[in-house]
């Protein structure tokens, strides 16, 4: 038995969360429900028009792990942070919930800090994030830990993690250790303007050697160069072993060795979107290592989304595994 | 028209809060419902061991002056956080709301950080306190600008405020350039056990200089010493102009001119207490500053309690004018 069940290696960084309006985001030059990169300077102009805020532990493969975390799977996590107060933030909340992190601490000279995301939620519960990476940015290959990465079931890539002068390497690293080992290799696309930003870079390691791939639809699509969904799906389903693709309020499609499997998505009322589909990968990953059929897993991942877009915040609040129960899924 | 109509000095902390079952605090050593001062040695005891948490803005006055300033209140706000992660977002969400926040910020070389509180909440919705009062502690006279003082209607003096070196001194320059000018002085007795420690400086200023005294029932009984709320509450009446009386689920009392009035509180489930008095104080001082009936006061405050306590957080999230409008108090 490996010691790790899932390892993720994405951006960590802490949601500094605000409710605004829709004028707001016009105003002030934010394109709505994507995710951007921003600079210090940019960061420090949002931060000084924004409203009042609350922090929560974020980044995208952060959510994943520590949601596969509160279920009890045994978990890991790499990324780069400060050791100032919101790196302790970080590392103490996903450690609290029970994931391994040792990834080493940026120098206390280095310029930038921790990475943090301003998540401006509108009204409709859509959010638009504001990324700036800090010193997640930075994570090299030095970062990455081979035997930690031969001693996992899988590894989960965050696609934003594709952004940074090392992240590429640093990945290939990661995935050489894996494999090599008999591990296997699960990639999140992120957000479709991550897509167009590493297109070429996602679909070498896609079909080099990704055996599971997250996605969305507008992902999916924007990854083929399609506009037609079925398209896209028959050629992703053909790049990996296991596409699981979320497709919103119509829930999630899994298609795997020729066969396409739906799974119907919760009934929710959307307070703030942020982690939907993080907290799908997690319930989908959650089945996939305790066994269980695609479309089990890809019911777990919707009902692990539906939790995450009722509340504010990308972490779960309720706990997952009553949540399985009560749809009898365990 | 002065430029404020109500200024407050208090502790300045991020509060840091996780949900946690009583089992949790027994074993940790932590006495349920109730504010405990911690050393660093204890907080980092205490978070290395408490569950993934959330980090939103608190302090007791700073909570209170926040609501005000929600509610279009001109505000100002005195206290001490350092240039650190957390001062930034300690300094930013008060602003953010409305208040002027001006105080000379601690010198990078301080020891201490800026303070946070670790708000251990059950699953009956009490809070159980650990306050690291870091910077905020050594607020010193040289802090209090007269100037400030003098141009607002009210000040209003968090009771946790009277611990540290210098917090006395502070507080009676503060008190003094506010009555010079013609202004008036509120006070908020905090918790019971802040009571004990304080009960000599609470009773010397209440008699000599506090125009409004809020507290609880176990506050005011606490500083009178005695086990008979209607004992507390006549004493309480004779050493100051207004007594504002929190009971719980029973609401308020204000005794004021020899009158006594019952204001009812709002039924709400609750989620966590956290802030409720704090949230009185801003309702009930928007009534006095807009020249309502000691009635409305107080039921401007209950209401402003009720909406705290049916989430999780200090800070008001629901807009408190809309609730005013409809319990028809404005």
């Amino acid at each position: 038995m490996k010691k790790y069940q899932v390892v993720g290696i994405g951006n960590a960084m802490v949601d500094i969360l605000a409710h605004v309006d829709d004028t707001f985001l016009t105003k002030h030059g934010v394109e709505k429900g994507i995710m951007q990169l921003i600079d210090t300077d940019r960061a420090a102009e949002l931060y000084g028009v924004m409203g009042p805020a609350m922090e929560i532990s974020g980044g995208s493969a952060a959510n994943t792990i520590s949601g596969l975390a509160a279920l009890g799977v045994r978990t890991g996590y790499v990324s780069k942070v400060k050791k100032d107060q919101l790196g302790s933030i970080f590392s103490h909340d996903i450690k609290a919930q029970g994931a391994d992190f040792d990834t080493p601490l940026a120098d206390a000279d280095h310029p930038a800090e921790t990475g943090c995301c301003m998540v401006l939620v509108s009204p409709d519960g859509e959010r638009s994030m504001n990324t700036y990476l800090g010193v997640s940015e930075f994570l090299s290959p030095d970062d990455i830990d081979e035997g930690i990465m031969a001693d996992a079931d899988w590894i989960y890539l965050e696609g934003y993690r594709f952004d940074g002068p090392d992240s590429h390497a640093a990945f290939a690293k990661a995935v050489t250790a894996c494999k090599t080992a008999g591990g296997r290799v699960s990639l999140t696309l992120s957000d479709p303007f991550c897509v167009e930003r590493h297109r070429d870079a996602f679909l070498e390691v896609i079909r080099a050697d990704v055996d599971l791939l997250f996605c969305n639809e507008h992902e999916l699509m924007s990854l083929y160069q399609t506009d037609d969904l079925s398209v896209a799906m028959t050629l992703g389903a053909a790049d990996v072993d296991i596409l699981a693709c979320t497709v919103g309020v119509r829930g999630a499609y899994v298609l795997s060795g020729g066969e396409e499997i739906h799974a119907p998505a919760v009934e929710m009322h959307i307070e703030d979107a942020t982690g939907a589909g993080d907290m799908f990968a997690a319930g989908f990953l959650y089945g996939l290592t305790t066994g269980r059929d695609y479309l089990t897993c890809g019911r777990m991942g919707c009902v692990a989304a539906g939790e995450i877009i009722g509340h504010i915040g990308a972490r779960p609040e309720a706990d997952l595994m009553d949540l399985f129960v009560s749809e009898g899924l365990v």
